[in-house]
């Protein structure tokens, strides 16, 4: 046997911060002819998939959905508040958190970066100074991103609420929960979030091409207030149409919202916190390998604290160039793709391949997570990589519930 | 047996204009595990697919990918060169070209509306007298819908192109395909277009949720004189992406990418010059069997002269309210679903159930084409509708080539 | 334009007796994992799966399944009742049931045929009439095909268990369902059927792979007097088995049984008598147009009573090689294919290319059969075949139920 | 959180020994429309389709197909060549050698087992030794099973072919390779083997419903002289067809055939031999965890000597009730699903909770052994089964190659 046997010919696991995998129900639900988009059972299926989109999202308000990706959320909650010239403050704990404050930037506000740098959480603190300085009340929207999903980092959103409220700002609080939604615990009502935006091909487990922007009444009252809001854009008669093409602006995202419709039956069969418990049990086992490995060697979680962790992706730091080998070799020997370091270093230098992200949101379970490491553990044994050892007993340990 | 035995058990075909049938090889390459969207595959397949659907519309020059629908990709062709200010002229011919124009409107342009009415394309003399009107140039885009879906008029292009240059006019030639490319015949170049927006879910025969954007160098110059064009809508870098996150701005639309490519590697095989041949032939055949039903009663095609009829659509008149008793009918009883009018009469009034649309666009064969004839026969004879006798022989000559 | 052009890209129509056009649900029942085979969802579909088979036989006997093809069925069938040098009785009324005989035969089986032709059904008189000659017993089984595919008789069942009643005799009825099992009505209890068998692949709607052999006690009686029965093809263990595996004689046909269930479900819901209607007007539908056609040429239907024609399937004769003109010519042009005549004359004969067939089995409605009969006039309008005028719409009213 | 969080929600991972996993591409060669069954695509498939089955089973001679699943090969196969009263010789190693012999005695034939127990490859000596007491040749057949998937044992086939010849005896060596084709090394030719018989549901990864019987020119002449061969049966004309329905005897496997195309294609790009050597470290990886795992405890491999293993499947024993209740544990917590021991004990008796068994043959990868052990690790951590440490970094070393 040559010493190059290939081991990759199998099922291929895609461990990337999505998209994320997809549930045969999905696929199948969205393998079907084109339906009438006039009358009918797609026209039935809209009002209780808003509503099934809703309790995800722990709220009472309102939901409008986009043909779109995470940017085309990003640019429609932003147009629906925001016109030129108006200020935003972006908090930002790693690339996905600054993208958005670009866009904004795109449409012309006043954009202002807080960066928190990319191993940490926000500074409530500092939040609070600065909206407290902000007398006039001239920063209209604070964009928070909920998980970070280059850095991994989840942000305390009742927190920014609540110095919000303690300087009694009357800023908008906008939430980013594309990668968290379905996977992190996230609470709209409870935790005072006016808009929040997310996506579908993560938690939602849809392959891209959906995305929503979740919007309260006081968000609302900020849109009616705008001079002018683009007709695409437009949330208000998505979120209150009175025909059925009104909720897509023309024509409807017919197999997505199959799709959609097989995902949501099957977070609510689990039920939302069973979903949430999941993928902490399963991020826990994650953490759990890589403290033993990282007990030797350079291989390290990127943020310290497991309390400030996504339970949906895990940055992950490995000495240069050993997290590109480590990326490549279990990808092209053993079936698994793993997801790249994104925004911790110039694309294409020399420190970029020292950064690499594991997936672990949406549709995924134990026997998974458990070949994800094993995976990786292969792959380090492979390339010879400096580690700790028992590093998978430590996350079947977790797995197992001892 | 039964005088209500039902006869719609068995495979369903929707002949309406959009979204048309779905053929197999698309929703089989849809059917599939999430792909890496930052190396390998996926990324491959963009450059060539850019390239065949520059085939498709028959120009050397620019293409701008989207996940939406025909909505977004009009707001996405606008938000490129024209600002708040900005007149556009809008030629319409249906409720098509007056959306187009209202979306312009909601972003602050100043829109200016010629109506040609419901049953004739436009007056190429009326508009060339206008904008040798316009001498200051005000003008800044022609806003022409090539097929507007609800009229099922088809527009000389080429002609108002004729009427731009004749009248010295530098206004852009702004182009609406979305019913029409890949099934009436159309050449970007060639006529003359500065930019062409179009959609998926027609002739390209993928389910809705990515539409496009064209554009050549004088479009491109229009874009940078802009002051500010949203990152979202932003074309230039989606149709020169140094990354391959740009061509989508943020996460692609995988699964259509693998959709789209199945089917342009039908057109590819079929030709397009054969794929417009066939669309020619088979909505002659649609048009017999009207002029024989139409020779009695009261059935009547929309648009009266054959050669400005489009050959993806046919919008049809009968008296209110057999329209809409034919489209029960059928979709009760055999499995045919027909469309709806739209844009003829006020919706839900007595008059707009005079009127309907059959769809003959895309996966469209002359089989399909005889059993949606045949069940408008069917349902016809059922509701005892007065119309002339031999109209499925007539179609079936034309299918026959004799 | 080229006068080649060709109008077959779009859906394709299998209209041949077999495979029928299977519907999407079964399709997409079959795209699923591979199932656990010892334990849970898989065994315990078993149970319901049964009695839905034997209601749809309309039986309260035993039902065992076979991995295996019509043929399959057949051996199955004789496998449990017939020794070497026993006598069976084959009333043939086309290809099929001279089959069924050659099977027995192979089997070491004495077989006499009764040869009826092909345009006839069985003489019941003169079975009735050999019945009775047997005073000796010997006959053990009178081997019935209910519908012969080849030449699309109907044959009275019940007339044949009266035969058997009325002489006195107590050989085994056997019938052949596999072209009529859920198309044309059949009864097996009320009938008076000792065993009866199918397929899985025309009224059932599911792609070939599983066929059946219903059995009521007489006939378990038989069997339980066999010197021997081969331990794959004993129907006692599949119909009655203690363990999951003996379903199957080992390992199960996991996605066929997940195809079988949604085929059943689709039938329960239509109802077995609304599916017997639909076949009954369909084919109607299909005779008025051959009937008109048939008023000039040489265009006829095989079976000239009405009352002895299947509703599952229909034999036509058109002059040689008209047949076979048509066929290659709707097949290449259209989209649509025909079936091939079978058993009518020599195979590769000038003769045989005067045959064909038509399928309207399992998943077929009133769109679908138009589709097919308006591409056969289509088809015989380009080859100027002789054909009297008005067919599609006669066929149209009688689907209008006119 | 409830300590009773459930981990299972995602990818399912059927690790039985068979079926085994489906690969996509040949699910969705599944999903398609009938074909045609009398000319076209179909037709021309059959051809190529059967040499690749000749190279996957290493042979230049003969192989007939048959719609069914093993224990249909094994009837097919005897069927051809023993006739009632012939003698067969079985040596058996586990439940699947004997239920061959089964088969053998329900077709009449007097069939001698040589038990070699549950634990051991066949003792060739004996084999010999019997083979040359039959001074008058009247076992006309050897019944070796190649890998029995009751006890993972693997048998040396080219060895029993030396005892024949050793022995100058003359009876044809008929091989079982239902689990072992296209996971484990086997040389038909080569190895002197006259019938081998297989499946479609383990190495060649295809949906249960479709298996082989190959045979060389003595087996064709054995054939040729007996009395009688059933005609479903006969391999003559499935071997050798005029027709394409002789393929069959019947109606084709449509749906079967794709999906064996698309599974025979991904072999063909890997290589037999690439396959072979694949299966080879994987099965290494899982003996390296469950030799760790053995070191402590009751867990332990069925078959002692490395070189007596399949790489198909592994047996494994582990102290009742434990393998039962990990079997159990891991299914409802984690997604994964193992395989019962079969044939080790009376079915439900408390010994037969002590058996269990591995698949991981066909479309299996690096990643997914290592979630099969990894998933295994935790459910004995959570089952706090006593077993040795490091287990699933020994597995991946092997995986990594060092």
């Amino acid at each position: 046997m040559s010493s190059r046997t290939n081991l990759s010919q199998g099922r291929g696991y895609l461990a990337i911060p999505g998209p994320s995998v997809m549930p045969e129900a999905v696929l199948n639900a969205m393998h079907r002819p084109a339906p009438n988009i006039y009358a009918g059972e797609l026209v039935d299926m809209m009002p209780p998939l808003m509503q099934d989109l809703r309790d995800v999202a722990r709220t009472q308000h309102h939901v409008a959905m986009y043909i779109g990706n995470g940017h085309g959320a990003w640019e429609a909650s932003l147009s629906n508040v925001i016109s030129p010239g108006d200020k935003v403050l972006v908090p930002a704990t790693g690339r996905f958190g600054i993208g958005w404050g670009e866009m904004a930037t795109g449409l012309g506000a006043d954009v202002e970066v807080m960066d928190f740098g990319k191993q940490s959480a926000m500074d409530l603190a500092r939040i609070e100074e600065r909206l407290k300085a902000d007398t006039a009340h001239e920063i209209k929207a604070v964009l928070a991103v909920h998980v970070d999903t280059s850095t991994s980092v989840v942000n305390d959103i009742a927190g920014v609420r609540a110095a919000l409220d303690s300087a009694g700002h009357p800023a908008l609080l906008m939430a980013d929960c594309i990668a968290s939604l379905a996977c992190d615990r996230f609470e709209m009502d409870a935790w005072g979030v006016d808009v929040m935006v997310t996506g579908c091909q993560k938690g939602l487990m849809v392959p891209p091409g959906v995305s929503f922007v979740f919007f309260n009444d006081r968000a609302a009252e900020v849109r009616a207030s705008m001079p002018r809001v683009s007709r695409f854009w437009d949330w208000e008669p998505r979120a209150n149409p009175e025909e059925f093409y009104q909720y897509h602006c023309g024509t409807a995202p017919t197999h997505h919202i199959y799709g959609l419709r097989a995902a949501l039956d099957m977070i609510k069969a689990e039920t939302i916190e069973a979903v949430w418990d999941r993928h902490t049990i399963l991020s826990r086992a994650v953490w759990a390998a890589c403290d033993v490995w990282g007990s030797e060697g350079t291989l390290a979680l990127n943020i310290a604290d497991p309390a400030l962790r996504s339970h949906a992706v895990t940055s992950l730091r490995l000495q240069a160039p050993q997290a590109t080998q480590l990326r490549e070799w279990v990808q092209e020997n053993i079936g698994l793709t793993l997801g790249i370091g994104l925004g911790m270093a110039e694309p294409g230098s020399p420190e970029s391949h020292g950064f690499f992200r594991l997936g672990h949101m949406g549709h995924v379970n134990g026997q998974m997570i458990m070949g994800m490491l094993g995976g990786m553990e292969a792959g380090m044994a492979a390339l010879d990589i400096k580690r700790g050892t028992g590093a998978l007993d430590a996350a079947a340990k977790v797995i197992g519930g001892v």
